[in-house]
């Protein structure tokens, strides 16, 4: 796909946009082939073998008939408006179709035909004319160079995905939404593979028209959808694509998303493959985190997120009860369940007596081992299930069975105690661990139980939907807030440290007592009231690098030394930085105690201000042990930046040092995102550094503030 | 399992051992049942229908046939040795049965049954007891309480596993030793669905004769195995474990141990499971990395692995081309690539003409995108995958193929040319990704072509095939040396630093300059020779805390604070330490530049001596960022050490600054390992806390020697 001038200011499509392309109620596909394997033959082929109920129009001018329909000669050749063009003609017809498919009164417009921005600058410049053409006449459009969309329920299948021939998947509640056709239709294979069922199909193509955002943003309010997966490449407009998240995460609709390009390789490789702004890879994480959508590194691992939500509910909180004939599968599991968050609480003391009772060796704190002696008589195993299904804040259950699915005689023994134990106890998240026969998986995912053949992997499935439990569980993330008043700033032009630190000081960050002085005289006085030891520093909106030409002074123990340093200053400095303005020196105490730590907000191309936490010095200039997160933040939010840091120990009290102040870590990073967001475009960065953390309350000791043209 | 008394000097099981028991020519089971799915039906019955070749001689007073064989009172009723016994009787009665195989001069045993040290001490004793009689015997125990060994090739199959009543496979190249028989059975099965075919099986149970050491020593010689599959739980002796380990990696036969027990949530589980010692787990990884067994964190992980292994070679480099019709599988495969220490580098210029002659529209660097074209017409494909065949350095390839594999009949349209180039290029790993039918897979295996649904997953294996490949291609590890002179240390009991730095700088690590001074002029005249500023600390075996008693005084600039000093410790300390022996003071130059990192020596009780390496302050104490490796170590094993630690950059030169001479570091931690090798027993532990890292070479500044008594 390639990258589009859409307006970065456009709103999340309406919902109409994809109604319109989704729900259509007759379809005509220009460039319909008698071929049922040609792209113009494959939508034609796919409904009428699947039962698409609306009315189909082939679009032929050399046929009279098309796959046994009548073919007509052109759109107007109709006599009546379609809802839905399916344009599969050569690249360089398709823009007088699009203007034949909007006089006609078109709703949507889905362009499979390449030759546009993939190819070359003139292909970009047409798919752009026939974009704004569309939008103008309210026409949804979709591509081009896109394999299409489908609506399963309705058997709408306006596209020419191949995995289609090989077999179309019983409707479902799951939604694909991507940039790459070849991934959404090998997705469409490969978790249907694993047992995943349908809804909608979106291929955004060169995204001209509609895009992912616009895409999940229908999705989170569409009633047969309850899962949707997204493929990502890139994105032109990251605030739309949040909202289209936090909408989804508003509705509680899990949203699981591949985005590529994570390392530095695979960045490159993007590169070359779309147009596309990229944006730093670790915002993306950042953005995802905040909006509560599961970012997942690989095909399979989203094929396995999308099957457990959309078999079972998301569990209700990170404990899990395990059982398992093997002891060993219970070590395993307990490793892959620390991995990934999940706790294994030890069972209340009667439940552990209950289990006793049904097979004395069993091991019963949990993990549950049952020992081999339920493998040769089925029904203790079903008495301990129950015994964990009926046990009070086991949200989770992993149950090993070993190769018991295979045989549909022995699944028989335990399948209607099963189903009617999970019927009594909907609640729970169950998965259900052996190798199975195809009948028997589908038969308890009928039941609500997911059906792994690797207990590891069923797992950490688990602690992935609890993430997303515990994700909906917390604050909603704030708003972008708009038009509200920019903070008083002195007019455009680089800014001193001290008028950085005023304006940040009025959003409630405590900064550290500073004093301005425009004498020796008064840097005296001013030392006298702050305190010994001080730091000075020259004052000068022009002079970047203070430390390199000497107007930086640490531990400056009593007055004799401040009028020494100011003597210096003032000698050395016009000298080494001719022409700088200098309006004096800023004094202020030095700390003695707590932990430096550096907050921050910088504007990401795509995603706008992104708050920044970290610890200071090398933790986060050498080290990279840095947190971000969309601005502004919730307090939330920011609590949970501080906890991310891999460093987060040297907060929490060292060789038995205090712990410092949390709360005011994040507070002040929380006031610090909104002070950016309320700049607004004309900031380009805020940084204080360092924030001094101490035991209880904190300070900042430096800021800087960097400002950009507005609207640049 | 549960643990024995085993000595801990055993030496690995010469061969003979396990040639008794995997090519056992003639095998009597006592307790043998008419019943097929019986522990003592299920060997005979397999073995009956497997066509095992030798004589198979039922035990059953009872009977006088079972399964249509001629059933024998007892093993003297046979009337001629026999060279294995499977015991399948109840517990009680094993012990008898035992003896009398011993006495009718068996070669090895095989005891089914349960009820020994997995149960009570008693039991304990028991398994102790038989395995004392086997040793002395000359006879090879595995057991009690496992599901037994077989050896495919031989349908020798001396088990119980249920897995084999579902489907037997055809024999193959790799073995699985477990210590868990559920997990090995599941195994069989999820690693057989994989494409996985066995050699040999052995499941250890109880361990009190035959351990995973001496079945991984046994196959790493054994001319049918080419990849051995290894499931531990615990270690009770890790230097016999490290060994076999050894002898695999001389051999260059992948071991893929899945070791439980990772987190202390999985520890947990597993102690309530296992009586054995655990060990320290980041111990296992530094074992497993140093004797370059791939260590594995799931079932699923292992069966690819071996998988991998079985049906390829190893790559000769990290070096992936990856060939796909969609750009979003490339980049996937370089994201995953990335993350497992494999590189895509671009194609020759050359070869990016001949592939962009093929497809015009191809973006053909490195992912090379073949463009949806090639599956339109699948030669264009092959004519690119011969230009990545035959280009030097790519030692693996990555091809995406989408659903291709579905199609019998689309994939006839390629692989007569795929596996002619197969064919012509021996050398390289070739990763076929695509969803497959069952017998596309096994033609493709076939050809040494390795096949996985999800392209990422493909990567990943091969990340770790390539990690196997370098571990080979580094240095052999240093054996620990045995009967080489002790290093000369002062009489037990504690010992100063100054006796510690003397013994370690015979070893030749360098240490900073220091002094003994018992007067105060002494310690006048030693500061002139050694220069300012310096350190002073009190010299006294008895006193481990020396700040805390004002013991060590920094930044002593001239005579006069080096005076001072001296008379403020020799006033306070004798009042505060009553009795202590005070030596004199300790004089050194305070080093003024470098980076503090930490060399160590710890004992581990499985695995002995440990060496350790991070950076000193926080990073080791706080962060934990710390790297193992038994001792000794080679330079080359030093190195790799000092590669793994997350602040690596901080060695490599920081705003800067320049880099640390990361050899020297490497120098004294091997010096330090062979060190603390040679003092054997004698040895708790050995510290270097801190060793200076300097731009050119290094310095031991604090050194602490801790003893125990020999042989504890």
């Amino acid at each position: 796909m390639t990258e589009t001038s859409k307006p970065s200011d456009a709103s999340p499509s309406d919902t109409r946009t994809l109604d319109a392309l989704l729900h259509a109620g007759s379809i005509a596909v220009v460039g319909a082939s008698s071929d049922p394997r040609k792209i113009g033959g494959r939508p034609i082929a796919y409904m009428l073998a699947n039962g698409y109920a609306g009315r189909l129009f082939p679009i032929n001018p050399r046929q009279t008939e098309v796959q046994g329909l009548p073919a007509h000669a052109s759109l107007a050749a109709v006599g009546e408006p379609v809802d839905q063009i399916i344009v599969a003609v050569a690249g360089p017809q398709v823009e007088a179709v699009v203007d034949e498919a909007i006089a006609q009164r078109a709703r949507s417009i889905v362009v499979l035909s390449s030759g546009f921005g993939e190819i070359d600058e003139a292909g970009r410049q047409t798919q752009e004319r026939i974009a704004a053409r569309c939008m103008e006449a309210g026409v949804t459009l979709v591509g081009p160079n896109c394999i299409g969309v489908f609506n399963a329920r309705r058997a709408m299948f306006s596209t020419f995905m191949s995995a289609l021939e090989h077999r179309v998947l019983p409707a479902g509640d799951v939604a694909i939404v991507t940039q790459s056709g070849a991934i959404g239709s090998y997705l469409y294979g490969l978790a249907g593979d694993r047992g995943v069922r349908f809804s909608h199909f979106i291929a955004t193509g060169n995204e001209a028209g509609l895009d992912v955002a616009d895409s999940i943003a229908w999705l989170a309010h569409d009633p047969d959808t309850r899962v949707i997966m997204a493929y990502i490449e890139g994105c032109s407009d990251g605030q739309r694509l949040r909202r289209a998240l936090l909408a989804a995460r508003n509705q509680r609709k899990p949203v699981i998303v591949l985005k590529v390009g994570a390392s530095e390789q695979g960045a490159r490789a993007a590169a070359s493959h779309t147009g596309l702004l990229a944006g730093a890879d670790a915002v993306y994480d950042a953005v995802f985190e905040q909006c509560n959508a599961l970012r997942v590194a690989s095909l399979e691992e989203m094929a396995d997120a999308a099957y457990a939500c959309s078999v079972s509910a998301l569990p209700a909180s990170n404990r899990v009860g395990v059982i398992t004939p093997s002891g060993g599968v219970g070590v395993i599991v307990a490793d892959a369940a620390a991995q990934c968050g999940l706790t294994l609480p030890a069972l209340p003391e009667s439940v552990q007596r209950d289990i006793k009772s049904v097979v004395p060796f069993a091991s019963a704190a949990n993990p549950v081992d049952t020992t081999a002696q339920t493998l040769g008589d089925r029904t203790l195993f079903n008495r301990i299930m129950r015994l964990l299904f009926t046990c009070q804040g086991m949200d989770s259950i992993v149950s090993f069975n070993a190769n018991l699915g295979q045989s549909e005689a022995e699944f028989g023994k335990i399948k209607h105690e099963l189903f009617a134990l999970r019927k009594e106890n909907p609640g729970q998240v169950v998965a259900f661990c052996s190798r199975v026969l195809p009948s028997v998986a589908e038969e308890l995912e009928a039941h609500g139980i997911m059906v792994f053949d690797d207990p590891g992997r069923a797992t950490r499935v688990i602690g992935a939907m609890a993430k997303l439990a515990a994700g909906y569980a917390a604050a909603v993330p704030a708003a972008r807030h708009q038009g509200r008043q920019a903070p008083a700033l002195p007019a455009a032009g680089p800014m001193t440290e001290y008028e950085a630190a005023e304006a940040l000081a009025a959003y409630g960050i405590p900064f550290v007592p500073q004093a301005v002085a425009h004498t020796a005289e008064e840097a005296a006085r001013a030392a006298e009231q702050l305190g010994y030891p001080l730091v000075m520093k020259i004052l000068s909106p022009d002079i970047a690098h203070k430390s390199d030409v000497g107007g930086v002074q640490l531990r400056l123990a009593d007055e004799a030394a401040v009028r020494q340093a100011w003597d210096s200053m003032m000698d050395r400095i016009p000298a080494r930085c001719p022409g700088a303005r200098i309006d004096g020196v800023l004094l202020s105490p030095m700390l003695q105690d707590g932990v430096e730590v550096v907050l921050g907000v910088t504007r990401d191309p795509v995603f706008g201000p992104i708050a920044m936490f970290g610890l200071g010095g090398v933790f986060v200039e050498v080290l990279k042990d840095v947190t971000f997160r969309p601005a502004p933040l919730t307090l939330d939010d920011a609590r949970q930046m501080i906890r991310e840091v891999r460093a987060l120990p040297l907060l929490q009290g060292v060789r038995g040092g205090a712990a410092v102040d949390l709360e005011a870590i994040a507070q002040a990073l929380a006031a610090l995102s909104a002070f950016a967001v309320d700049c607004g475009d004309t900031l380009e960065s805020v940084e204080i550094n360092p924030f001094i953390a101490r035991a209880s309350g904190g300070m900042a000791v430096d800021a800087l503030i960097a400002r950009r043209a507005a609207g640049a």
